[in-house]
């Protein structure tokens, strides 16, 4: 796959369609504050306005009337880091132009488009010829399931299971690749379930159909209908609070948290400032939020210090392990074939997030190039949980009783005076923890993914995904574990309902710059070391090992097999003792993937061979499972890039 | 070591002394409630009267005219689980005899008392002959400080270093062991720090000095002065925020946690009931906070279930790696040695826990036996952060929009109606995570370990332990990194002062019942399966391999090496289809040891060898470490208990 540039002309003279959309542009503007649309952040995402314009800069060059055309993505084109870095040191000069990246369908073919806002014009038009389809559109998900419900012999199969087309909800999922030579038309299979008494409709699999839809000639290719099995009951699925019986357990007196004196951040644009950090939250179709140029104040300095250039959840590979013909392709990759950021949805004040949260919409493009605006999709609130950040009792500074507070005996006179000398604290000293959450979360068919980035004052950067939501289920024959003599690959749930087993790993990308550009990756490992000296009373102790990562198949780390550390660290700065200055990488549960290395799903998945992998920048290298993961074959991931030495 | 009973006559007739006694416990009575008077919980501690009357009781057969006497622990002697359990079953009935168990030394002697409070007898009294002493007293710890702070060759030590004997403080610490063949008198070593210009004495070490108290006779046994570094400088070490120069970061606006209708938590003496959790809390000098008897409400059966008979910090230890000579022996054995429960610190309003937090007494005994009061040792609160317990979008439902919340277009009034019917999400269910707290903090020297017990209402119980407070660190001739060419057994991290590298190990003692006594530990493997069939797409998959411990010697665990899901289950209690009731252990962070198993304070900590261990019940079980740690060998520890087959 080589990557060739192709440069088309600009839109001017302006035809009579640009300057219609040329007048639309113009009154969407009127809603932006001034200031932001004079100078826009050079990282802020497209505006509606923006979007709008792309659409019609694309449409310029292929006119509707002789082109078939669907937008898969439109994002902004960053700047290089460089650039991005150089307006940092001096936001009053000229900003850098205003790109967008471009990914659509033009005539059955695949084409990344970078589209100049300031030169009005495409810049960039290249053909991807290599294997693997963009993001799907909602539109293609959500017609392949209208055909569907439409189609003779699904609606026949449900008929004779003795169901109501009407009770009938449906999922578009993609079909994955399994080792087909040919590469495959655009497809998904479509998925089907049973409402009839729930909203619950992940519970009523209608299990023993295989349909696949061409999403770009939008047919039903193929279709069978092997078996049938039980649909599980809906008694009891129902998880709407008001349809409990019994309902909920004892409900709770509300706890609020307060903030008289109003929130500690101020939010510009995109821009976030809290306590001592300062950062800027976007979002991306693909990614949701990405937090860029996050930088922490230093106090004795007197200025802010870089910590994290760029953060984003750069895939999310959801393996499920049945081998049933229905099932085995289910492998997704969320956010490379439905987007994470696509998959958002609006968070439901005070539910959601806190009394004391500010929300903030987003927009993507629809499948015909048009701005959406979807409401609240970020919140972002100062996190009081009642932690403590940091604290110490001091209790052995010798002299007078310094304090208002002592324990004493329970009778003795004398002893108290004796106790209180013992036991006072001469300095107790405790700073209740507050951070600052930014939260999305993305629901991908049954699954909730709830996105946390926290910043915390004493300089960490925690990120946390909870998994919630619905499983998604099997329907079965079975009603009793002990009925099982074959392997069903999965845990008996409930009368007809397995729960297969399946895996999510959230892969993250993070570009951590620390006091600066140039950073290096150490691995400190603690080796336990054997003493041999009649002299010494010990026989062991451990001791601490750096290495620095010399190439990118070097950094690459399972976690768990030893005892390290991992550091990011900047060798050019240290501290007055001569340390290097970095931040910890602190990993919390560990996992890996249980599917062996030449498995075609774990091909394209080979990022989740290691925890940890460490790359230089490279600016198109952000999707760990490659930029085209629809039918991809893992030419295009981590684990290819990473085998450079 | 074989335990031999002893049966003391009852105290009756009562002495003059004794009746002395009596009114001062009567006295003291009269500010307990009465209904706890009456029916005290079988697991509520010791109150204060009582305390005070099992100092009588000892003190009645062990006359301190005649005898050297010291307290070294003194608490409940619990009933045996079957007849707490029986109780429980039908609380009314005549509650199980108060006892208490007391470790004394009397007359140089190690002495394991149980005395009855209702029959007023010692009924057990058995001399340890083994290997470790008890707990060290404060006082003990307390003296040996002070005969130091005016030993003649101590002062000359400071005075040859130019500083000043006032300005100097100084903690006991134990002196453990090192492969000694002859058992060595109870000692204690008296490191010195400096304070002179701040309070955080800990970074300004007076390196060089060995100093060895016995605390029975309380005399100095040993003194060595082998060379003297610098004390690093009192410069920017002081944490009081009023001493910060520049001041701490932004300060922020307050954020507080409100309940305009009250808490949710009922609390009667030490029973705790919230939400669907009910359970008992208590106090041990040793442990610090002992959760019991905690089950939770099952609203469809209209009972509680039970989950968990006991949890409690059972050791902590926390080895250097220093081997230097004043260094090499600093293993610490937190719990056995100074008391988990002894080193809590009373909790600062709003600040240690937040405004709608409930406070919590507790009693231990002083070394003459007598009760002290800790004021605000536990707090209870409930805890709001703004997370989501449960959540589910729901989108793919057809049919009518329903709902007050749509996705629209920026433009196209045409296509706000397509994208409305696309978008908007049919049912949206969120529960807020509210859970509660239970929390002590620890200051054990420098450290200040902050212990949460928080119990969740979707039936999880969250044990965690927040590490805060100072380093201890080392005075060291360097200012700079370069200059160290040696081994220093740590970082460098200020002018002369080195972080030594060491380890915290927290062991909790669960006795996990699910819905009941007997339970089984279940260890679910999970094993990538290769898949040989030309008919399957898919190459490999995984499945589960579920292991039921038949040894306390198989149900070793390290955790890390493979990937497993750990239960306790109940194998008599099945659910409908089929499946065990039971409640997974999930780890956090994962560590060991990186000693040699051969060293003497890895034999003596060799509970931290695996990360999971699992015994059937054991009243006399409780300390991983063994019941006596201070100079023990290793020979009464969870390792020695689970060779067991």
């Amino acid at each position: 796959m080589t990557k060739t540039f192709h440069y088309c002309p600009v839109i001017t003279p302006m035809s009579p369609f640009s300057k219609t959309l040329l007048f639309l542009l113009l009154s969407a503007l009127s809603i932006i504050p001034t200031h932001q649309r004079q100078h826009p952040h050079p990282l802020d995402p497209l505006t509606p306005a923006e979007i709008t314009w792309v659409q019609a800069i694309v449409h310029y060059s292929y006119p509707t009337s002789s082109h078939t055309i669907t937008f898969h993505y439109v994002g902004l084109e960053e700047p290089p880091k460089p650039t991005v870095l150089s307006w940092l040191r001096n936001p009053f000069k000229k900003n850098p132009h205003r790109q967008a990246f471009v990914i659509a369908r033009i005539d059955q073919t695949t084409h990344e488009i970078i589209v100049d806002l300031t030169f009005n014009q495409i810049i960039s038009d290249q053909v991807h010829d290599g294997y693997g389809y963009p993001l799907f559109t909602f539109e293609e998900l959500s017609a392949a399931v209208e055909l569907t419900l439409k189609y003779g012999p699904f609606m026949e199969s449900i008929n004779k299971r003795g169901l109501k087309i009407e009770e009938v909800a449906c999922g578009s999922y993609a079909a994955e690749w399994f080792g087909e030579k040919e590469m495959s038309k655009r497809i998904v299979r479509v998925m089907c379930y049973y409402l009839d008494g729930t909203v619950n409709l992940y519970m009523r699999p209608i299990e023993g159909i295989s349909l696949i839809v061409d999403i770009e000639r939008m047919m039903i290719r193929d279709f069978r209908d092997r078996s049938t099995v039980p649909i599980p009951k809906a008694d009891g699925t129902d998880y709407r609070e008001s349809m409990q019986t019994p309902p909920l357990g004892p409900t709770l007196k509300g706890t609020t948290v307060v903030q008289p004196h109003g929130p500690n951040f101020e939010i510009e644009g995109h821009k976030v400032r809290w306590a001592n950090w300062d950062f800027h939250l976007s979002f991306d179709a693909r990614a949701g939020p990405v937090i860029s140029l996050a930088s922490i104040f230093d106090v004795e300095k007197q200025k802010y210090r870089e910590v994290l250039y760029k953060g984003f959840v750069s895939e999310l590979f959801v393996p499920y392990m049945d081998l049933n013909k229905e099932w085995y392709y289910r492998t997704f990759f969320d956010a490379g074939e439905y987007g994470y950021g696509l998959s958002a949805m609006p968070l439901e004040p005070l539910r959601d997030c806190p009394e004391n949260a500010y929300f903030m919409d987003a927009y993507f493009a629809s499948q015909n190039g048009m701005p959406v605006q979807m409401p609240n999709i970020f919140c972002i609130f100062e996190r009081y949980s009642g932690d403590i950040m940091w604290r110490h009792t001091e209790t052995i500074i010798p002299g007078n009783v310094v304090g208002d507070f002592f324990f004493f005996f329970f009778f003795s006179a004398v002893a108290l005076i004796e106790w209180e000398r013992m036991f006072i604290y001469q300095v107790r000293e405790v700073r209740p923890e507050v951070s600052l959450v930014v939260r999305m979360v993305s629901t991908v068919g049954n699954y909730d993914y709830i996105n946390d980035w926290e910043f915390k004052q004493s300089g960490s950067i925690k990120v946390t995904v909870g998994l919630t939501g619905m499983l998604q289920v099997r329907g079965s024959i079975y009603t009793h574990k002990d009925q099982i003599k074959e392997e069903v690959y999965g845990t008996l749930l409930a009368e007809n309902t397995l729960g297969p087993h399946h895996d999510h790993f959230l892969t993250y990308h993070l570009d951590v710059d620390v006091d600066g550009y140039a950073n290096s990756f150490v691995k400190s490992k603690m080796q336990m070391t054997l003493v041999n000296d009649d002299k010494l009373p010990r026989k062991s102790y451990w001791r601490v090992v750096s290495e620095t990562a010399k190439t990118e198949f070097d950094a690459r780390i399972k976690l768990g097999l030893e005892q390290a550390d991992l550091s990011v660290v900047n060798p050019n700065k240290r501290t007055r003792t001569g340390n290097f200055i970095g931040y910890r990488l602190i990993p919390g549960s560990i996992t890996s993937p249980l599917l062996s290395e030449d498995d075609y799903e774990q091909i394209r998945a080979a990022f989740t061979n290691y925890n940890v992998w460490v790359t230089p920048y490279n600016k198109s290298e952000k999707w760990a499972g490659g930029l085209f993961v629809d039918q991809s074959r893992g030419d295009d991931t981590l684990a290819t890039w990473s085998l450079r030495y």
